[in-house]
């Protein structure tokens, strides 16, 4: 997968995309990650790039000619690489809710464009080269930096040869459509919290049980709205119905209060 | 506002936060930001952080002890520097949706400490620290650094003095429930796609309407579940319904095809 970035501030993707697991990748040549600055591209002699709004108001406005000129090359060097020109997403708080079934949709794409703004906003005329418009979420950013670094990972890493053999049992989660239960490692007992008993006596009936059913418990006590009756096996079903009555009685026990599964170290 | 990240790879945090606005704000002292590698801390003899879960499963997770050890030891710098722990935030896929609401209300906090997290989970015993867990959305991500650098940049633009005067109208745009109007700056005429009329005419009263009314209708378009009837003026009333015969027009006129405002260039 080829990706362009348009971006005044090229050198913020400089270590968070050549790090870790996306900078393998890039390494391994699975990905041709490219970041041009559209400030480049300005005929302005001053090099602005953004400009009052038409009609008053708050606040600069990033002009159409930069940013589209520098798509313009972009797209003709994806082209000199043998890639067709793909899908141009904008970040925008106003966009699509981006989230992992649009991650997946996007990473069989060959070739994807970021245009990440800053400011107050768009001249509405960079939108005649955008094919999608995303927000990662209803908040408010300094710029569309951040927001396309977090789409780029959450893409990237769907890429067959990205993550390796190793691959997460996140997935799993988002696939069940429940949240996953609590997991524990070494050691057994760490100042005085101890691992459950269950998970150590190796009868892997009983574990995959208490998984089931943590799983089930956190997902009830924190997103019950994820939880579709209709895709839970007999076993769930049972298992939540105990989990419902543990539930509302540690509830009375508690006198409503949450309580946390361990006291502060 | 003092921030703490515990993360392994403290060197993502070195451009993105360090750019822009929130690097200013560092600069200017309004925001004392660390981050410290919680690789230090453990007492592993090879410097490992994560071990095989306990019952079976595949990946590793991260272990308590090298967290937990290095939280204490930031909340004692913390405590050195006169600032009260504040705080404690994991980022997590199971934890609660951030949005401009948590952005404001931990933007009032003197301290934030951010855990990231990387491979596939935490030991659950890193919870007893914690105080809020935040997803930034339903998307899987190679680790929490990204996250957190969104979360963080979120709240310290909120923070007074880090922005300056030029308070963003995107606040505006979230407080009104609408999306924004379409924006122009120069040219007037751009390569064949011109500016509305109206807002070159210096009538405000009109720009204001034209304004008020492409909000509207881009809201009405794009996330009609914004619209809550009961905020609306008896001007925007009024304006939604001509928006509403308009779109209804428009659908006929296009056969259900949605038309962009410009052609591609």
């Amino acid at each position: 997968m080829r990706i362009d970035v348009l971006s005044l501030f090229p050198e913020m993707f400089s270590v968070p995309m050549h790090d870790s697991i996306i900078g393998k990748a890039i390494e391994n040549e699975i990905i041709d990650f490219n970041v041009t600055n559209f400030r480049e591209f300005t005929q302005d002699k001053h090099r602005h790039v953004d400009d009052y709004p038409f009609g008053g108001g708050a606040g600069m406005l990033l002009q159409a000619q930069p940013i589209i000129d520098a798509y313009q090359q972009t797209k003709a060097a994806a082209a000199n690489a043998g890639v067709a020109a793909g899908k141009v997403i904008l970040l925008d708080p106003a966009g699509k809710q981006f989230n992992q079934h649009a991650a997946e949709t996007l990473a069989q794409d060959d070739h994807l464009t970021f245009i990440c703004g800053h400011y107050e906003g768009y001249d509405e005329r960079i939108r005649s080269i955008v094919t999608d418009e995303y927000s990662i979420g209803d908040f408010v950013l300094t710029g569309g930096e951040l927001p396309a670094m977090v789409m780029i990972d959450a893409i990237t890493r769907l890429i067959p040869g990205v993550l390796g053999n190793n691959q997460s049992k996140v997935e799993e989660s988002f696939s069940t459509g429940l949240l996953e239960e609590p997991q524990y490692t070494r050691p057994a007992d760490f100042r005085g919290m101890k691992v459950p008993e269950v998970l150590m006596n190796g009868d892997h009936k009983k574990i995959a049980l208490w998984n089931q059913k943590e799983a089930l418990r956190r997902t009830y006590r924190r997103r019950p709205d994820l939880i579709d009756h209709q895709k839970l096996t007999s076993t769930q079903k049972h298992l939540l119905a105990d989990v419902r009555i543990e539930e509302e009685e540690r509830a009375v026990d508690s006198n409503g209060d949450k309580k946390k599964p361990f006291t502060q170290n």
